[in-house]
């Protein structure tokens, strides 16, 4: 039977006594709303954990003052039944009055890789991914987490926060779930009507374009990032935050790549409202 | 005999194995240079510990461009051997590069408290402060760690981060240890000569002067500042950064302080090319 847990000092009090029987402990980090992709990563953790802690929390502060934060989608007791049919022995889900108090002015911020894509369109949001993961590294105490690869950037942010804070937790990054018509699985697609859930196909049939010309011997990257702008565009009501080829360790942008190198395809783009993000890694 | 350890990887390692055999771990976070105060500092972890690590790192980034980072006193033989008498079981000694790869791109920021004294006179110190000691805790894996409280504000920020990232260790402040005329100990007073040695008791002699006259009843802040900046002015050579009565648990400045409050008088002095700092508790 899952267990719900709310306040950090509980969490942390079962991670010791779990630790302290030698037990191998994964987090995965969610802001809940679960489906099939967040079902995944609990499905990996599973594979590898003794346990699995599945955090719940949508936080406020990776959220933009005209983001979707009070509108994001919540349904924690279906989280709670499919977190538990996926695996999960431990749901851990703080109020945000637990996770800041009145008086918190704690931030960690990261340079480089939070400057480009996400960082630019989203300012201040990696801050607010970096600091609650760490908060919440430090209340699970997992060996390891899972996340997942639809939130690229996120990845590289977190595993060099790991890296540079002496974090010892393994990050592991699962594939992306897609619908069948490719769109790629996210808790904000239930904001899309019948035509925009539509034209939503274009991402990734634009990253599928970029990859096949990558493949097919095109290194210049101002003609791949051309080539997704155009089938973007030829969609109405949506508009391109960004369109982008780049490497894929650091998400440098050189004009030409070179033969080996692993590129990451971005794509943020909004459809009305609705603010789609979806990637493709390509191996040359 | 003490262990000498200078990766963050053996480090861990080694907590881990102390953990799971359920030992209770110490942290003793120092610049190095150790003096009778970090000696102090070891005793007290001894007492409650069942493994005292004491850190030993001449941290570059909480250094500002003008400090004294190059001819921060070095001795790590000598500290060996302290460290080692006083009760140390291992030494953790990265150096620089261990503790700084050549992409390091994060920062632990605080705000509020950081605002303030040794803040403004040392723009980016507490940054360098805190993500050293979270990168030093997450290396060491303690379950509390001691600070000497000559670092009022530090004792603070330290305190703040540890509650806003959940970082479950206990934190412990230590009472300076002062020479028999007053002067806090501190490995910076190995720059001072004879006569500014002589000159540096005035720190101590002006922070028990503001304290006579808060427990005679003074409670007007601005009185109380300007006596300690009278009393300091008085020595030639001496520049105050500042010298300032505030509440002890935020730094706050009220213009009268109200009977139950606890107190913290603070001051930071150049004599010369030596930067000094001291303060005083008081209960009134």
């Amino acid at each position: 039977m899952i267990q719900k847990i709310d306040t950090i000092k509980k969490m942390q009090a079962i991670s010791d006594k779990l630790r302290a029987e030698n037990k191998i402990i994964a987090c995965v980090p969610t802001m809940g709303y679960l489906h099939e992709g967040h079902l995944s990563l609990i499905s990996k953790a599973r594979e590898k954990a003794d346990i699995v802690v599945t955090t719940l929390f949508v936080n406020p502060t990776q959220f933009g003052p005209n983001d979707d934060y009070e509108k994001y989608p919540r349904n924690v007791e279906a989280d709670t039944k499919n977190a538990e049919k996926a695996g999960c022995d431990y749901l851990f889900v703080p109020n945000v009055d637990e996770m800041y108090s009145k008086n918190f002015q704690t931030t960690i911020h990261l340079s480089e890789i939070t400057r480009k894509f996400e960082g630019e369109f989203r300012p201040g949001h990696f801050d607010g991914v970096a600091t609650v993961v760490a908060k919440l590294f430090n209340a699970v105490k997992p060996h390891f987490a899972v996340f997942g690869r639809k939130d690229y950037q996120q990845t590289l942010v977190i595993k060099q926060m790991v890296k540079d804070l002496n974090i010892d937790v393994d990050i592991i990054v699962v594939n992306t779930v897609r619908e069948k018509d490719g769109l790629a699985k996210s808790s904000r697609n239930v904001y899309l009507d019948a035509d925009s859930r539509e034209k939503a196909t274009i991402l990734f049939r634009t990253l599928k374009s970029a990859e096949r010309m990558l493949l097919n011997g095109e290194r210049k990257r101002f003609l791949i990032n051309k080539e997704m702008e155009n089938i973007l565009n030829s969609i109405e009501d949506l508009k391109i935050d960004y369109a982008a080829a780049a490497l894929s360790d650091n998400l440098a942008e050189p004009d030409e790549f070179s033969d080996n190198d692993e590129i990451v395809l971005l794509i943020a783009a909004k459809l009305g409202n609705t603010r789609l993000i979806d990637n493709l890694i390509v191996k040359i």
